[in-house]
């Protein structure tokens, strides 16, 4: 009988993820997700019979977040780093989700041949954050991928969505509040206009330290901008919103 | 002897500015500054010697404003409406402020060809906020071309003031959060890069209804959002920030 231990590599330990009994596997020493993923699997939507893919899966988190959190239909995660698709493939077979999960092995960039364009209702993204190859030591260093745009700049995350995407079709990211610019001028670049943008506050009287951005393919421009989401009350705890999105 | 009332033509009163002991004229039954005026005074940055320009300066409030606040050297305010313009130099002259401040009548597109590109330091507008010409059944109306984008649109605003400014010089705007994805599109455009702002929420937990953005010609794309401004506090009083900004 398969146990969960089973499932495991050397280095890797079973999260739960507090979340309609889900479980993640993960490796301290690789790339453990953050805040970002799970307050973009807050912010995101999808709705019945949508057809969903995340660009730069990890470990998974997102489209196992969303398939619990949302109506979606079914989910692809592509990653390029063999090790942590392997990875992500296993919790999605250890949480039972084969139906609606897919996990691929490949580069982003190549998904609009592999799929089709057009072939999705929904794409998330919890990209790296870092520009340029600026501190990379060891381009093999799975953290340093999954933080910097070694494979696949910001320009390159957003053509390929717009091109994923139905028109109409929505994108979702989340991202340094300092790559904002650039963010909205590729999104109107490439047709896949900001429609509703969230920024995250530490605490109220702080800086921002992440935006969640929703895009419309082929939509006209009119930004919605939500009120702001706060991470830690004035008692240094997380908000009721936080304890929300968290599932608490 | 000139006293106060002198300035005034029918219908005009004349506001303390509760700043330095300036006053503005103002006319009721045409426009009044708003809040985004004055937030946008507090915002923008004029240093020692630098001449600024103010693009569609309505009664003047912002380089009467900033003529107190920043070391400014020379403050420059173009309204293409004759009977604002004419108020503005009334209250410039009320205020014996006219070695400092210019006002001119005239289109703000024509402003490089009149003054020269790169011929200021700093550029700041609170333009319409409206896009077209919607609802516009009347186009002399004073009230309607202070809102809507009759002469000149965002593209032209951003492009002109792009245009103005010696390379390094800034850019400050304050508009509604709709029009932040546009805004940020053309400042990408025209090289007057997004390097600072500020959402204006007012209530915490509400959405924003002003975004504040300084651009800076020639820059390289790196954005820093400040803490959130907020207008009232949860006892429906202003807060600190907002006295602090008013000068009270």
């Amino acid at each position: 009988m398969m146990t969960e231990e089973n499932y495991l590599c050397p280095g890797e330990r079973i999260d739960d993820l507090e979340r309609s009994g889900l479980k993640i596997i993960q490796n301290p020493a690789k790339f453990c997700f953050g805040m970002d993923a799970v307050l973009l699997s807050g912010f995101a939507r999808a709705y019945k019979g949508e057809r969903t893919i995340d660009l730069g899966t990890g470990t998974g988190i997102i489209p196992i977040l969303m398939s619990a959190k949302t109506k979606g239909e079914s989910f692809v995660g592509l990653e390029i780093q063999k090790e942590s698709a392997d990875m992500a493939e296993r919790s999605v077979s250890m949480n039972d989700l084969q139906k609606k999960i897919t996990i691929a092995c490949c580069d982003f960039r190549d998904a609009p041949d592999m799929f089709g364009k057009g072939s999705f209702d929904v794409v998330t993204s919890n990209p790296p954050y870092i520009k340029d190859m600026c501190g990379i030591s060891n381009p093999n260093d799975a953290k340093k991928i999954a933080r910097h745009e070694i494979y696949g700049s910001l320009e390159d995350l957003i053509r390929t969505s717009a091109a994923l995407l139905i028109n109409g079709g929505r994108a979702y990211f989340v991202h340094r509040p300092s790559r904002l610019a650039e963010i909205m001028y590729f999104m109107h670049l490439y047709k896949l206009e900001p429609k509703r943008m969230r920024m995250v506050y530490p605490f109220i009287d702080r800086e921002p330290n992440m935006v969640l951005i929703e895009g419309r393919r082929g939509a006209g421009s009119e930004l919605r901008i939500e009120k702001p989401l706060i991470i830690y009350g004035g008692d240094g705890k997380y908000t009721d919103e936080i304890y929300d999105i968290y599932g608490y």
